[in-house]
């Protein structure tokens, strides 16, 4: 049987597990594709991380370069994470005539353009499934299945921790920062838990997904992004009783000329396939004008989702090293991807909103509320005020019909300056 | 631009809707693939079909053979359906060095194995995404993505006219005739509505799947199949009080050293991601041993959403042909597949049942049920009887644990022959 080597960089939670997986499953693999997959070295800069892979017959390596410069290795599989010394490595793969595996999203999502240059240049395959969505095969779904798709609207829960972090506030009615020490307890959300709280992952997510889907690129930075950390356990019980639900998606929308693509927490109708989606789970909503309405659910993380996404990738490109001569390694979309400037500016984005005041509770407020997002073109389609506590602070909450963000922004920026106002207003986007 | 020439033979729902989504989104196609894909050729036995068809460049032809031995066709898409003559056609476009394209499931469930053998012997592609799933990408998924992973469980809703129907029953709490007649003006359910009602047709797509995740082929007569004419109102509403839903399942589980495949009514705990797929949906659950869980929900037929997975099978080939020389065309998984021999008897599955008896409202019956199931070795879990009509007949609803379905066989045939029983009872296996 043919056999192929491949040299794992990086042996953290991924690495580690791909390298379990190939020992688990890798006589299945043989057997259902034809290809042996051997694990010929792996690198590390922990010797820690390098003595837990017991297997004599991997060598095992401090420095990149004794697998970048390895002429027997065929897949050089990047599992470090982040830009330095990834794209380093990934290029010098490249350049060495090596195929590529990566679960980077950071990466990909903000360099992927002298990546591709160097890896079509050299004929090579370079795989990232598992950057986004863990198990979720939505790279190759979007990429080839459906490739004949004009696909207007990606909506995404894209981050586990975050949404863990959501589920648990709901069912344990806790504040946000006693959830997210649950989900650091569990192991579930990272010690800085910055890049998932702040929506930064999903945006590196996003921006790969508008790249495939529309062949229309923005960098993550200039993707608008909001975190979770305002919402609190009675945003997601007021939201329930009017039949929503509260996620943090990432959002690519075609509209007109224009592409929205924006990651924040928002209402969406309890009913939509989306607000099932609990805990550490991830899924990917996309429409396209011939698939209409899809969705693509499973583990965002952990060692064995993600290996699962890192190995179909792997052999992938086995198998044409094993079987074909002269490869076709142009990647799906990617070739016709331009830099997109046409982004909708948010302060234009017309949608409803979820506002909660938290006010003093006093004759006139309502009012004075009322009046200034009237003044501001925004019309009221429901207001809450549950509690009564004189001349204590109260909340108030409103539904709002579509309105221009910009005039809401105004609006708000106007009722926080107000005396009766004693904490920022929190504003969620609602997804009709 | 490379163009790569088509020929579609059937011009049905599928057929016209294919041709349609190659005119509207040709353009995109091209820009995203880098291939243009032009139909050089219909067939249908229609006339009315073939007029259809206004573009003049494209040749209408009555025989399939104009298109089979046509040497500038490249791709033949098979969307006639059913057995015969599509069997020949697949054949004779494979001898005669053509790729092939089909929706049917039926052929390749039945089939497979003389068309993949001549398709591996002349190096050709024969791709089926359409077949199983409508819009739903499984097979490449199933075959690519999740290629490593030892499979354990896939449950499958396959067939969007029987959810329709249950939903509608469930919605309405009409009957299953009443249902199946607001199917059919709907257009989802067929005339003739036979293959999906009875269950064949998701037996057709479950020996598909089995083949793909297991490597282990049924033949779909070998594969245990019941449909759901004999569900009621009162069943969904029943399951609904104790959290389940109802849903007619296609299962496909590995069980030791056997293979459970079987298609029935199952009712499924409220909270399980599938209970949550209503109308023409359909949705498939995977279950691996890295993966973990993990849904693919989309719509499971029309001719749009079909015409996406079958152009994703176009382009897929088309991009090889246009853009490789030595192409590898080897299935993945199908190459080891086996006929299996190890099928667990539906009489030795062990599940928990919901049954409903209709029994004569009298003292002694409900004690006279419980000891013919005790002597079977089946214990209750829980008993319903709502309705108190003296004399007349009434529903007993009554939950088992996990017992043996020979026994459970036993037990009714025995209470159905007791003179208080109205009429048959209705049995439904639990899945846990």
């Amino acid at each position: 049987m043919k056999s192929v080597n491949i040299g794992i960089i990086g042996l953290g939670t991924i690495g580690r597990g791909v390298y379990s997986a190939i020992k688990s499953n890798g006589s299945l693999i043989a057997k259902k594709t034809g290809v042996v997959l051997k694990v010929k070295s792996v690198c590390d800069t922990d010797k820690k991380a390098l003595k837990s892979i017991k297997d004599k017959t991997v060598a095992k390596q401090f420095s990149a370069d004794a697998i970048l410069l390895d002429k027997d290795i065929d897949i050089v599989v990047e599992l470090i994470g982040g830009v330095n010394p990834a794209k380093k490595i990934i290029l010098s793969a490249l350049e060495n005539k090596k195929h590529v595996v990566t679960a980077n999203k950071e990466l990909i999502s903000k360099h992927w353009k002298p990546i591709f240059d160097v890896a079509v240049r050299n004929n090579l395959f370079v795989n990232f499934e598992a950057s986004v969505g863990g198990a979720i095969p939505v790279i190759r779904v979007i990429q080839k299945s459906f490739i004949a798709d004009d696909i207007s609207t990606i909506y995404g829960i894209l981050n586990g921790t975050t949404n863990f972090i959501l589920t648990e506030i709901l069912e344990k009615a806790c504040a946000f920062k006693t959830a997210l020490k649950s989900a650091q307890q569990k192991g579930i959300a990272e010690k800085n838990p910055e890049l998932d709280i702040s929506g930064k992952d999903s945006a590196h997510k996003l921006a790969i997904l508008s790249l495939l889907a529309f062949g229309r690129y923005v960098s993550p930075g200039n993707i608008y992004t909001e975190g979770i950390s305002m919402i609190e356990a009675q945003d997601l019980s007021n939201a329930g009783k009017w039949g929503y639900s509260i996620k943090l998606l990432a959002i690519a929308k075609k509209d007109g000329g224009l592409l929205q693509l924006r990651v924040h927490p928002t209402l969406l109708k309890a009913t939509h396939l989306l607000s099932g989606v609990s805990g550490t789970n991830n899924a990917i909503f996309v429409k396209g004008n011939l698939v209409g309405e899809s969705l693509l659910l499973g583990k965002g993380a952990g060692s064995k989702p993600t290996s699962t996404s890192v190995l179909g990738d792997i052999v992938e490109i086995a198998r044409q090293i094993a079987f074909v001569s002269k490869r076709n390694t142009l990647p799906y979309n990617l070739d016709y991807a331009r830099e997109e400037k046409n982004i909708k500016k948010i302060e234009e984005l017309e949608v409803p909103f979820y506002t909660r005041f938290s006010v003093i509770d006093r004759p006139g407020v309502l009012a004075s509320i009322s009046s200034i997002l009237a003044k501001n073109s925004i019309s009221i389609a429901n207001v809450s005020q549950e509690e009564r506590k004189e001349g204590k602070t109260v909340p108030v909450v409103i539904l709002t019909h579509k309105a221009k963000e910009g005039n809401m922004r105004k609006a708000i920026a106007k009722i926080n300056a107000m005396d009766y106002v004693t904490k920022k207003t929190v504003v969620i986007r609602i997804e009709e």
